[in-house]
């Protein structure tokens, strides 16, 4: 399986990478999984579980839309948590990675990172557009003056759970078209890498 | 949570058990799950899918009536993975056992641990005794002459996935009062150090 982990700061583009990147790609072999603000019953369990549910199984490419590095950001930069709490999750994501990539299943990381100004822009954009309001959210604006906070945090949590066998991705995304041809390129590179078989029938 | 794992061999009496000791714990507490052998589905996942889905949330008893554990017993002895698949899986649990630990989950596991002889004389009782009959099974005397294969994968997965964090404790389980009293008296002592405490509303 190949797993493909979206972060992106608000504005950044997650939406809209997936839309463009995985559109092409046969319905029935691929499954998106938006993580939003965790459930009651979600937070009743380690930060993992919602996650692990989620993976996909053998031959399927899932993508997750936010994720378990949500627990390490926005949980971070509001502290939601002691830091201890937050800082011990970088081991227990590596080694959730770890057991996944032992079981066969690839784990890609893309951070579409955008200027403050671009996201500025995009917001803007939102308002004014008529078919793009919906998306426009007060919170958004909100979260905004955490920039610095979200960076370092972003920071922290690629340095703290890169490696070569789940690596992270830093994709300059203010550029829709640059960004959706880096994305798409990493991942025909990762597949053709693993070299995935039809199944035999011996 | 608490999460109490159970395994034994066949016959072991880990189905008495959990109707002895547990029937006096209110179920909506309490959760149980018999882990048997793995669907198609289950085995397009890791090994720990089915098994982190299952595992108890906050304020509930989790009992897991055989568990991932199953992953270095009868799939190393069937030879179902590579040697180095099962080994590698040591650590995995070790690792995920402490990411449910760094969410507050307790994790006791406990072997019931039978002789030779005593397995022949429930086998024998179980074909001979109609109310018990519908457990006899024909495979498990197949498995019998696995015994020391058995044993060898119980001791070495119990060495190397103990830890002061989430113990293991070997239950003499010939006799079925001790036993039960044994298993008791370690979840009485659990829960009393983890001196749960009733929602606080202020």
């Amino acid at each position: 399986a190949l797993l493909v982990v979206l972060q992106a700061i608000d504005g950044g583009g997650k939406d809209s990478t997936i839309k463009k990147v995985f559109r092409g790609v046969n319905p029935q072999g691929r499954r998106v999984t938006s993580f939003k603000q965790p459930s009651e019953r979600e937070l009743a369990h380690d930060f993992l579980w919602r996650v692990h549910q989620a993976t996909p199984e053998k031959g399927e490419i899932g993508v997750f839309n936010r994720s378990h590095y949500e627990d390490v950001l926005v949980v971070r930069v509001h502290d939601l948590v002691p830091e201890k709490v937050w800082r011990d999750r970088y081991r227990i994501i590596n080694e959730f990675e770890h057991g996944l990539a032992a079981a066969g299943t690839r784990v890609v990381k893309l951070f579409l990172a955008i200027s403050r100004d671009e996201q500025a822009r995009r917001f803007r954009s939102r308002q004014e557009t008529v078919h793009k309001r919906w998306k426009y959210n007060e919170a958004d604006e909100q979260e905004r003056t955490f920039w610095d906070d979200y960076q370092e945090a972003f920071a922290d949590a690629i340095n703290e759970t890169s490696s070569e066998e789940s690596p992270w991705y830093v994709i300059p995304a203010d550029n829709k078209w640059y960004r959706n041809w880096a994305v798409a390129t990493i991942l025909v590179g990762t597949l053709r890498e693993m070299d995935p078989q039809y199944p035999s029938h011996t």
